[in-house]
């Protein structure tokens, strides 16, 4: 059940299915193509009725009733995020395609209890950052990722798909509005966490691809989460429960991935531990800590090299994460020597086994919303495996020097073009 | 990764996760030991403020603007499902437990962008039919079933528990109130859909368990889907694409089986097929057709007697379908000496064998939605078996027997102790 990258052909010539990857290529591959029209082309057909998104068409109406921005360290009320002023919303239908993008305040949607996200969970989101520069600056790191990222999760989910620098543009737009005042420049090195979520609304019961959608952004407030006291304690998955499986959809940021494991998490967290480490298969292979990505940095049995290491892409099971992208080319660039960096398949054993023979040297957790956060211990089946952290319960050395790369690049400390200014209004 | 009945215990003598089998146990039965009382129990001990699901308190708030009743054959009206007047809705909070239960008007539902349902699919659903007796009498089939499940799939999913009996009698309550007017006496033998659903409704981004949730219960018009024309055709799932694993979650009925299974489903029905035979392994162990269970009549190859053969519980994989049950102890109760009834992994070779061993004699799916549904073609990897039927297009002799009793149990034919009598109010 392996995904295959080329297209099967039965002896009635015929192709076969073939879904997770070069359908899902030619069906993203579509709206791209048709980009900087407003029509859509299906297999080249042009459809003058189908309007693509179109982000220079964006309304605004503005809040008659601007709420107060929180005190710093103030996240939640009420058992709520606290969101900004705005948000953006983009209806979309089969029939017409997307509708005219609108900023408007923030408020409540209205949904009918048949709507498809409500049974189908045909839903996809993203999660990115605002950064309020040390320079005064807003930016956002590398929305492009966010954005391509999007589509392909929608296009798994049977949501319609865009063109990607169409929700680049609504992320911007959004926060010029919101951005001078929900992220003041007074207070410079805090942050504001992006949402875009696209949800299926068609109001009928029956399994089937929704033929109407919202798309829509808001910007919420959220704790920094990359430097839990004492570093971050993984508990590996129970025996009886796996996230993602090869075939299945662990690549794609949909609302799937999420409910199912939230009861290993619960679990874990009532026992004192921060997330599920998730193996797969029978040998027990690492793949993702929560719903972050996963590294290990440990000496090289054979040659005794300093390796950073994270499980691959290329079975699907674990999600790309932008910061994991990030991080594994940001070492590439400038540790290439010190350290080998290692996209490869590895088991809890080996890490396991890493800690036996004193050859464990760090790991870290890497995701939007938990930054880079330090793995302190790792508990698996009755064994807890301590890894080394830096003093003061800090991060080790390398995760230290990662996380500084990003955070220069993220609060303008380092002129780079993964950090995109936004274009402020005031 | 198998599941296990039997806790393991590590060697610190704390026991390890252990979540699809016992621990979801745990949770279920926390619950329903505490039937009866309105405090809920946990671990044994009384939780005083934490108010039980009680749907003796049920409220009444009866519709100013009552609609027609469509004509017969007409189920949606602008691609929106066609709902009978009114809903009932339960809100529940972790801090108070299950609110009091509300019957009111059908209308939309009013949920913050931030709501837990939206992003991780937070969201279980339950399916089963009210059907208008050639006696005159309203009835629902096996609904203890369906509430029973209704809780296991919430526990999976990290929403609130209830006792079974309580979503029971809201069913029941709904169709005493809506029952006479939606599927009136004059129409015998016609049914309408009742789908209870729980979502996580806390508004506030981050993957945890919601701390809030609601339950609706709604009633929908809906087309009989057992009959299409020349039978269902079925297209094998494609290879790479798994609906569920041994360790996830393909035996509970949350969003989350239904979204990922849409884009295969869209591309077979492009080709012709009306639903998917879900495959699992290397070897292609045949488990769901699109959301219905699915079984087999062929002559044994080694006893060369009938056998009707569908796949087993035991790995957790499929649903557990109150259909399929039904099917499975009518057919042993009054078939048992002509033909064996077998619950065991077999696989699309085994059929495919069957089908060139002329053995082949009929096959099903069955479920709420496509009731029994008879196949007649299976569609893998660029061959077609084509599956006996009956005369004129119709079910096969033993799909036609099984359809018929179950059809008489449904609408009065036969008093049967799953045919549940609602005490109309009129």
């Amino acid at each position: 059940m392996a995904p295959s990258a080329i297209p099967t052909t039965s002896h009635t010539g015929e192709p076969e299915l073939d879904l997770t990857s070069s359908a899902i290529e030619h069906r993203r591959t579509e709206n791209v193509q048709s980009n900087g029209s407003t029509e859509s082309h299906a297999n080249g057909v042009s459809q003058p009725n189908i309007k693509e998104l179109d982000a220079s068409k964006l309304t605004y109406t503005f809040t008659k009733e601007p709420r107060e921005v929180p005190a710093p360290g103030v996240f939640n009320l009420n058992d709520q995020s606290i969101c900004t002023d705005h948000m953006i919303t983009v209806a979309w239908s089969a029939k017409t395609g997307w509708k005219t993008p609108e900023l408007k305040p923030y408020g409540p949607l209205s949904l009918m209890p048949t709507a498809s996200v409500l049974h189908y969970a045909t839903e996809c989101f993203e999660g990115l950052k605002a950064y309020r520069g040390f320079d005064g600056k807003l930016r956002l790191f590398r929305p492009d990722c966010n954005s391509a990222r999007m589509v392909m999760s929608a296009v798994r989910i049977s949501l319609p798909s865009f063109s990607p620098p169409e929700l680049e543009k609504l992320l911007l737009a959004l926060m010029a509005v919101d951005g001078p005042k929900w992220l003041p420049r007074e207070r410079p090195g805090s942050f504001i966490y992006l949402r875009p979520t696209m949800i299926g609304t068609q109001s009928q019961l029956g399994v089937q691809a929704p033929s109407e959608a919202l798309l829509y952004l808001i910007a919420s407030y959220m704790p920094a989460m990359d430097s839990p006291a004492g570093g971050m304690k993984l508990h590996t998955s129970p025996d009886d429960m796996v996230r993602a499986w090869v075939g299945g959809f662990g690549y794609a940021k949909v609302g799937a991935n999420y409910g199912p494991s939230l009861l290993a998490t619960q679990e874990a967290r009532a026992r004192g531990f921060g997330q599920i480490l998730w193996l797969y298969g029978r040998e027990g292979q690492c793949t993702e800590a929560g719903a972050s990505n996963f590294f290990v940095v440990w000496k090289c049995k054979e040659s005794g090299k300093t390796q950073l290491v994270t499980a691959p892409l290329d079975d699907r099971l674990i999600l790309d994460g932008v910061t994991r992208r990030s991080v594994l080319a940001l070492a590439r660039e400038r540790l290439g020597d010190e350290v080998e960096i290692v996209e490869r398949k590895y088991t809890i054993e080996d890490v396991l086994q890493a800690d036996e023979e004193g050859r464990l040297v760090e790991s870290f957790a890497a995701g939007t919303a938990y930054f880079v956060c330090p793995v302190s211990v790792i508990h698996h089946r009755g064994r807890d495996v301590k890894v080394p952290m830096g003093k003061a319960g800090e991060s080790g050395q390398l995760t230290s020097q990662i996380k500084g790369w990003l955070r220069d690049i993220m609060y303008g400390g380092e002129d780079h073009k993964w950090g995109v200014v936004v274009p402020e209004e005031q």
